[in-house]
């Protein structure tokens, strides 16, 4: 009964050969292609690691533990991606621009598809919290032409480091929250508040992970925008505060040098009435420039 | 605020040495090890996969109803574990034995920690279902001195494929489980019945991957065995039935050439008789071998 079977069994040196083998008959081509690619690494990796039974059995509960921290509310395998770098990284292969166009970082679990349309200059903090701060720019094509009417989704966290979406009951339903167009010049504007740092949910597996890579769990403070128009390619990105203590640290590493917006202090009585803001406030402007289709 | 940031952020290109690079202060340095190495194989098969941000959202989602599918009777992980080869390979590598001592495989999930402690020639099948067998063998050193007292502990499905676990209220309690002690000669013996070959649970995430990959779920009839003695080495194996349909392609990878057993099918009154089992009966003949400590 011997030769026969020897050439599909398994063993330590070709476990990875027999393993993709097996997905040989696979119904969808490119799960095929994928699942090879991770059982390699998947063997390779534990080639490296070799691993004793109770740390194999670890990682079995860590993932258990990640699966079961997941709710309607909660995404902890979404965390895991994030801080391993395998959401940016996902996002930078997805986006390699042509040159010119507005980086791309990630989009967050904190967007909401519904958020209100709001007319330029409108406060989206609804609640009076925090240092007042005006944004003003444009959106333009990689040529340099305004475009009219781009939509901007913009979200931010308020100055405690907190979306409404995380304090139900507590901030108003979508403070911090609000989507404009461009003006005929590509303009845009509008105010909000000086956004600060925040722990990203460190209470599960995740968390407890980061604390024995010696990891800390903040992201530097920043501000979310989708921006899109008609017959351009959208871009979901951030405008981070240059001078936040983890800009060099995010712990999903979504900082890139060309989204570090200038955060200005200004103290002027009469362009804080032009804006309508108390004096003194922060002002900002950052230009969004798109890439056609 | 330009070149000082630089160095520290993510690009594509060097992704992983920024990610690796935050766990330089862990506290645990195994860990650290472990990640780096995760982390590198993490950023290796995403850049040769170049998943769309829809595939990996997929990836999330498997991953999420992976551990929402465990219980305290159910381990969706160490099935997509067992099915990928994972748990074969850590096997292989915590398993390098010196050359004679029998060769091991998966525990598999099914094994519980209590089963009765029974005499040489007892019947494990408690409910009279099957088709009789008769195993018998000698526990040996690696060379070849007879091991008194060494202890086998024995599982099997029964003839419909399934553990008495999985059927609570329909097996009987302990059904198909004893532990053994062999004698002064190293001999070994009980009764059971001839296994079949049965699928693994497949009304999951792993069930529905295998469906897609064009994998069958079934692993092949078989025996579960640990064996010990003191100073040696504790062993955890399978025999296995050679011509089984699925022996060629055990779903979790298994089947050992060294495991399969010779399943003689024998028709003779008189050694039904001396075995105390019904004629005709099946007859299986092993031995095992372990490596002093």
């Amino acid at each position: 009964m011997a030769g026969q079977h020897e050439k599909g069994y398994f063993t330590e040196a070709d476990s990875a050969e027999v393993v993709t083998g097996r997905n040989a008959n696979a119904k969808d081509e490119r799960l095929r292609q994928i699942m090879d690619v991770v059982i390699r690494h998947l063997h390779e990796a534990v080639k490296e690691i070799e691993p004793t039974q109770e740390e194999w059995f670890k990682a079995i509960q860590f993932l258990t533990a990640t699966g079961h921290m997941c709710d309607d509310w909660r995404q902890e395998f979404i965390l895991l991606s994030d801080v391993l770098g395998v959401s940016m990284l996902v996002d930078a292969i997805n986006n390699r621009k042509p040159s010119g166009a507005t980086e791309t970082t990630v989009l967050g679990p904190f967007h909401v598809a519904d958020a209100p349309a709001m007319e330029n200059g409108a406060d989206i903090c609804l609640d009076g919290k925090g240092e007042p701060l005006v944004i003003h720019g444009k959106v333009t094509s990689v040529d340099g032409t305004p475009i009219e009417g781009a939509r901007l989704d913009v979200w931010q966290a308020n100055d405690e480091g907190f979306y409404d979406v995380q304090q139900k009951g507590i901030q108003p339903d979508f403070n911090l929250r609000g989507i404009f167009l461009s003006q005929a010049n590509g303009g845009y504007w509008f105010r909000g508040v000086k956004p600060k740092y925040y722990g990203i949910p460190n209470d599960g597996p995740i968390g407890a992970m980061l604390e024995k890579l010696g990891r800390h769990p903040y992201r530097p403070a920043h501000l979310h925008y989708i921006v899109g128009a008609d017959g351009y390619e959208e871009i979901t990105t951030h405008i981070f505060v240059p001078d936040d203590p983890y800009i060099d640290s995010d712990v999903v590493f979504g900082v890139k040098e060309s989204l570090l917006a200038e955060f200005a202090k200004v103290d002027n009585p009469e362009r804080a009435e032009k804006f309508g803001v108390a004096n003194p406030f922060w002002e900002v402007e950052f230009d969004f420039t798109l890439a056609p289709k």
